[in-house]
């Protein structure tokens, strides 16, 4: 084999493998969202052909021999074909270690168990759901134990999701977060509470879809590119390359600022989704590079930009058009006090940014437990149930706003909900230190998102995979990270609102 | 091989075939109701990766081996075995004979002007959509000659869409239809004619919405398993077996009929697509047969049973239910008449019955006429007009409601549009043979339509693709076709409502 004949060869093998994610995850985005719903079997079923197949395209003995001879000639090749043989061979190490038979059946496993998980929400009934919970729990521990037996497997999976990240520094960042934001939060509940009234009421799902659109496009996205459909739980797909990225969202009619906020968020998704750098199209680089740098964007635009008063400023007048009879007397403070109401609640996707570590904590402490064995599946609930009192003060009074809320370990996250807390945290430091060189303010007042945009694009997004996190972080931060930037933003914040 | 290994073998061959078909018919649904109209080139690379690869399973060596193996040993399988084997030994002949390459490169320009039809219709360019037109044509006649260099190439794709069929048949029988219809319109349009106002107004799209999904389980649909979206022009897919179905429609707001119709035109397609015996699924005799057939099915529930009055009587309460003041005054029987009022129109899809026809003689026309080079695709325009002046009286005032109208020949379906007056022709004898045994009137009259889908299943449905259509159709009919069944149907029809 020539060595130019290989870099070809390499090109050619990603691009097919970003057809199948392609197929993949236009399959699950269906079932998500318009799927009818006894389809899941038939689902299931070509997902797992399509699965077998690229699990051959991507670990066969053509592919583990191009890479090995890639591997071994990686000075010949450039920054971006060296990071590409490394990722595709950790992979293949990764998928080598599971018998293909078991990687089949946890993929049609985990296809079945979604299904479950929402008609158990619907229908507020975890007993259906716990036998799918344990044999994930099970296979996530055994897949971890093939991987590297030595490890703790809880540290395994953080630190799949996030490179580097293990129970300790989990440990150190919430009680870091949890020291800064409980004794704010009881300042807070000192204080007479804020108004959230003025999102409360009846907003019909087509004014809020055209709000939804509005905001994509204010936010800056190609809605040539990206598309919006409604589902359960609102995601972010990616459909094979940043050419093609969906959002979704859910429509609550009584309460107009839950789709707001997850459109937001989401697109935060799909900016980062869609702006790796061009020539990252059809490679394993392209996209987001691990899950807390993606919620670092998602709720970078969320809480730092969405809830911000001069965002909301210049968003009102849509919003009182779209809703003249709600917001009749309301005024932009007000709705910006609002949306940052902060109040212990129920909901992790509905929480205020204050309380919203607090939410993450609770699945943080409970999959400790459950993949160390100190917790059964069905003890699960009520152990849910008795932390939600403990660290948010809230009675559950159902499964399907307990521990059914939140579709990641039906879909085998296990180890991903650190993220969202760290995400936020770094999203801080990120907007700190955007801020030494543009003034974000005087954009949001002029409500100019694309130098906001240009900023993320230019320091994170266009790097796709390129850098590991923590060296993308480094670059971006030119500093360590530090959940300072995190707890002094809050406290600012909530000063400001409450006036405390 | 052993025997029994071979037959296993093609029962896992013709799983896997369905997952890709599954997967590539979800990306063609998705390109045509959700996805965001910039996402062509992702998706025809997509599916050109994944065209190439079931390309390969389905005539690779491996394939065609295992086949003839058991061509060679035919007597000792199951009927349904040796029709499978048959289908596929076609199909892999046809395929055969078309380099790979260009069976690729045919892909991709089906995808491509699928897009560009869509945008041309929207903003009436027929020009952007010649030179993909020219293009389609050319690789019709190539791929006609590649297969039968002796065959009339525009015999060869009537023939392909259904077997038997040839010009000559297509001229004999569009001439009876001719010679029953024009003097049936003549004595029509000489009364007076009935009025369609009560069909004309502002029917919302959500309230339309409400009378699709009414619609579906009136007509005895499993919505589990069947799924409606929005599109330009309305189709139905099915999605790898029967167990995942999803039909299409278009909401008019100033006109009801268009959507009610379309949704029962389809939803007939989709009755057929999914009652196919559960032994048939995830082989390829799963679904139906011909286009034919199809057509034979969506305008029998369209026609035969959604425009008869004891239909319209029995779903006339939701219509007004949903559209209290449009209705206000109308009676069933006013509705009857509205959405059978025989008038020579513009739209193929939106004609009446009675000139149903003489749309698809145009069609059929100009399909000889480009497949011969009688008339360049630059002329053809010109050509559509004046066969629209001469055959219906009407004049085209613009190419979005002329000749780009129909998504078929952006599709690569040349020789298709005769299938559906044929099917409508098919459908009134079956229509015949049916009231033979049951009282159709009185079921319709009764709203039970499950007497008359018992009949259609039982004689029609539950067979897919094991007897070849002409087969089917006289195990049917138990008689010959004979196309007077229609035009007895349909003099019958328009005496009454226009009291001839």
């Amino acid at each position: 084999m020539q060595l130019q004949e290989a870099r070809e060869q390499l090109q050619k093998l990603q691009s097919q493998m970003a057809a199948y994610r392609h197929a993949q995850g236009l399959l699950s985005f269906d079932g998500s969202t318009t799927a009818p719903k006894n389809t899941t079997a038939n689902r299931a079923k070509t997902l797992s052909v399509l699965g077998e197949v690229s699990y051959k395209l991507s670990t066969g003995k053509d592919t583990v021999d191009l890479l090995e001879y890639l591997d071994a000639r990686k000075e010949s090749l450039s920054e971006k074909e060296q990071r590409q043989v490394f990722l595709m061979l950790k992979s293949i190490r990764f998928m080598q270690k599971i018998p293909m038979d078991e990687f089949l059946a946890y993929r049609r496993l985990l296809v079945e168990s979604g299904d479950v998980w929402r008609r158990a929400k619907e229908q507020n009934d975890f007993a259906s759901f716990e036998p799918y919970l344990e044999q994930i729990i099970k296979t996530k521990k055994r897949h971890a134990a093939y991987e590297d037996p030595a490890m703790d497997p809880y540290d395994y999976w953080l630190n799949e999701y996030e490179t580097g990240l293990n129970q300790k520094t989990c440990d150190t960042f919430f009680a870091a977060v949890r020291e800064g934001i409980v004794p704010l939060l009881q300042k807070v509940q000192s204080r007479e509470q804020v108004s959230d009234a003025c999102l409360k009421g009846d907003f019909p799902e087509a004014d809020q879809e055209a709000l939804a659109y509005y905001l994509m496009d204010r936010l800056g996205l190609d809605r040539g590119h990206v598309g919006l459909a409604t589902t359960e739980h609102p995601f972010t797909t990616s459909l094979g390359s940043h050419f093609d990225t969906r959002i979704t969202t859910h429509y609550h009619r009584e309460d107009v600022s839950s789709s707001l906020y997850s459109v937001i968020h989401e697109s935060g998704h799909a900016l980062y989704s869609t702006g790796s750098a061009p020539e990252l199209a059809y490679t394993v680089l392209d996209g987001g590079v691990s899950m807390s740098i993606h919620e670092s964007q998602s709720r970078f635009y969320e809480n730092y930009i969405g809830r911000s008063l001069p965002f909301i400023q210049s968003i009102f007048p849509k919003i009182r058009e779209l809703f003249p009879a709600q917001m009749e007397g309301v005024t932009a403070e007000d709705f910006w006090k609002a949306v940052n109401r902060a109040e212990p609640s129920l909901i992790r996707t509905q929480a205020d940014e204050l309380t919203y570590c607090l939410h993450v904590m609770v699945r943080y402490e409970l999959e400790k437990q459950l993949m160390h064995g100190d917790l059964k599946v069905c003890d699960l609930p009520a152990a849910w149930n008795a932390l939600y009192q403990e660290y948010l003060g809230v009675t559950v009074p159902d499964d399907t706003r307990g521990v059914l809320q939140d579709m990641h370990w039906g879909g085998g996250m296990i180890g991903y909900f650190p993220s969202y807390a760290l995400g936020s945290a770094y999203g801080a430091q990120i907007l700190a230190k955007m801020k030494e060189s543009l003034d974000v303010e005087a954009c949001l007042a002029k409500g100019e998102l694309e130098p906001i945009n240009a900023w993320n694009r230019e320091h994170i997004w266009q790097f796709g995979c390129l850098y590991p996190p923590e060296v993308l972080l480094q670059r971006v931060l030119v500093a360590p990270f530090d959940p300072g930037y995190y707890i002094r933003y809050l406290e600012e914040k909530y000063t400001e609102i409450y006036g405390l």
